[in-house]
């Protein structure tokens, strides 16, 4: 055996994430590594906590970047904020509800499931109804922009109900933070997951993380230990905390945190109102594109994530074969179905650096060409 | 709030990880992000297991890096080897059998400890007694070399007596992966994890994991379910697995895992036999001079890590002071003491890519001059 270095492509990234990274992060990414408990890596993560407060609008103290992939992020709110015997109401409208309900299962919870259809927003009144008709659900767990279908729910709604029902809120926004509107602090989310290889357009790996004092409050009082080390976050605090010493949790992930504090560099200079503004102009281009074609979106228009196309496949077109055409011959990667919709549509992302004119226009023409 | 992109120093790392990266293991990680279900990508997920293979020395299919650091990698095997209320003998002389006593208790297992000193390896005669005083004990856990301390176990007497007594073995290879002799197939050890910022010279952020068949086995018999989503191995091999069409898990962490390979790649290019005895020779040379300096090692020499070196901090040196003097201005870290040692060690890593003649020079001539 004798295996050679790996020299990967030079791929478009226009499926649901990875997306297209932006340059100076992958420069970022391969600076020199220092120590985790370097004074001048401890203060690159003080910068990074005030960047991740900035990108989720927040002032939560407890704001960082969980060493691992977004499904770690979500394990986290789930393994620190529910207790054996506890019920959640979990929002089931894609695959990422149906994963909350396997955390919520696996940390010894009760799981209600409010269901709504592939492709559609979650239902604020059959929220409300569950709500009423489980006075003693403690929490509220719901998808703010679901990545298997395209669909945005309305997270304020969701958590003005769940407050009035006295629960607490755990919100996936992997794919929505950075590419629509995301308030935690405007809208009282209070455990709030996301992952850097989407809208922020950095290397996959990461889970940025939020919890409010709220959420806080509730580990603190917690009646038995979180059944996860690696994700217990009162330890992980204890590193992140900028509060005297820092003590030795785990090794940080030193090289992915230089691309995610990059990334989010580069989110404050085109500032967050703009990146929104960009992300929705750019589906507009690309929409008027695919209608153009004939194709249909799978999202009714009002709950449209302008950064997660759903597509209905053409009548005619084999799936596997036009993504294997667009990916061989132009470097292209556009996202199959998921679940549900799988063979049936395909997701076309266009997040972060990835929504640009050159990459809807190159989509656009080899998909005229493929399809032809 | 402007935050501009960060430039960390050239340091030289000889703490306890992370070590010095190869350069071309950071070229590796800026190279083009490829999707996580590229076919591309996935011929060279399929590389880095053989790779993996080989640092481990097994046949072993179930051979992959978790997605996180090696901190994940320890929870990932006893999440999916330890059923509720079975009973785990942890070798504990230091931080990381302590963790492992951690992770056994969050998994509902009961932990049966069998303490050694501090700096001492794990004791046969003692292991050998707890096996035999709890024949109802399922797993024997321990660390092969601890990266507190410097001990290093003899984890094929260790494997032995396990299987004497019809114990599946968990072995904590971080810190001796690449750097020390370590035969997974040959010593029968069950459950393996590393990391991928010690002697394979990688960044920090990955765990290297295998699994036995007979590992395995008991993961397809359990009767409830691993409590983990993330870490639950059955769905990560779906991912992994070279056997038909590749399911989603999570977003690999696509970029870390290139340079991971990149680091295996050059691992056995040198050849793994030529890197223990690198290993050994370097350690030689600091060691001699450390002994001329009046420098006293923490543990004996017959189970000494050669990768690891703690020692005593002399008589009248400032700890803090000597360290932060040594980073200032030499641009050289070294480890604290931890636990039980903080104050009163230091931790000198001789790892993968750092443990070359001109580090040691450096490391010796800074501290000589620090101390006087």
């Amino acid at each position: 055996m004798t295996i050679q270095s790996f020299y990967p492509p030079q791929r478009i990234l226009m499926g649901p994430g990875p997306s297209d990274i932006y340059p100076q992060v992958l420069q970022a990414l391969s600076r020199p590594t220092v120590g985790h408990l370097d004074p001048l890596f401890i203060g690159m993560m003080d910068e990074l906590k005030q960047l991740l407060q900035y990108a989720f609008q927040t002032t939560n103290p407890f704001t960082i970047a969980v060493s691992a992939p977004g499904s770690a992020g979500m394990e986290a709110c789930f393994v620190n904020l529910v207790e054996p015997g506890e019920k959640v109401i979990v929002c089931r409208n894609g695959v990422f509800g149906e994963r909350m309900r396997e955390n919520v299962v696996r940390c010894g919870g009760e799981a209600v499931l409010v269901d709504n259809a592939w492709g559609e927003p979650v239902d604020p009144q059959a929220v409300e109804a569950a709500l009423k008709a489980h006075p003693d659900a403690k929490i509220l767990a719901f998808v703010h922009a679901e990545t298997s279908t395209g669909a945005l729910s309305d997270a304020e709604t969701l958590s003005r109900l769940a407050r009035e029902h006295d629960c607490l809120t755990i919100v996936d926004a992997v794919t929505s933070l950075g590419g629509v509107p995301l308030k935690v602090d405007e809208w009282q989310l209070d455990a709030v997951y996301s992952g850097s290889q989407k809208c922020l357009s950095c290397v996959p790996g990461l889970s940025p993380l939020t919890f409010s004092p709220r959420a806080v409050d509730k580990i603190q009082q917690r009646k038995t230990p979180v059944q996860s080390w690696f994700l217990d976050q009162s330890l992980v605090l204890a590193y992140w905390s900028g509060e005297g010493k820092r003590s030795y949790h785990h090794t940080a992930p030193v090289n992915s945190l230089y691309a995610l504090h990059e990334a989010l560099v580069r989110l404050q200079q085109e500032g967050l109102e703009n990146a929104w503004q960009r992300h929705a102009e750019m589906h507009q281009v690309l929409r008027a594109g695919l209608e153009a074609m004939g194709i249909r979106f799978v999202v009714d228009e009002k709950s449209r994530l302008p950064q997660l196309n759903a597509i209905y496949i053409p009548d005619g077109a084999d799936d596997a074969k036009v993504r294997q055409t667009l990916l061989e011959d132009y470097n292209l990667e556009i996202g199959a179905g998921l679940g549900a919709l799988a063979g049936k549509a395909w997701r076309i992302g266009l997040m972060g650096y990835g929504a640009r004119r050159e990459n809807i226009a190159l989509c656009l023409k080899a998909l005229e060409e493929v399809l032809k």
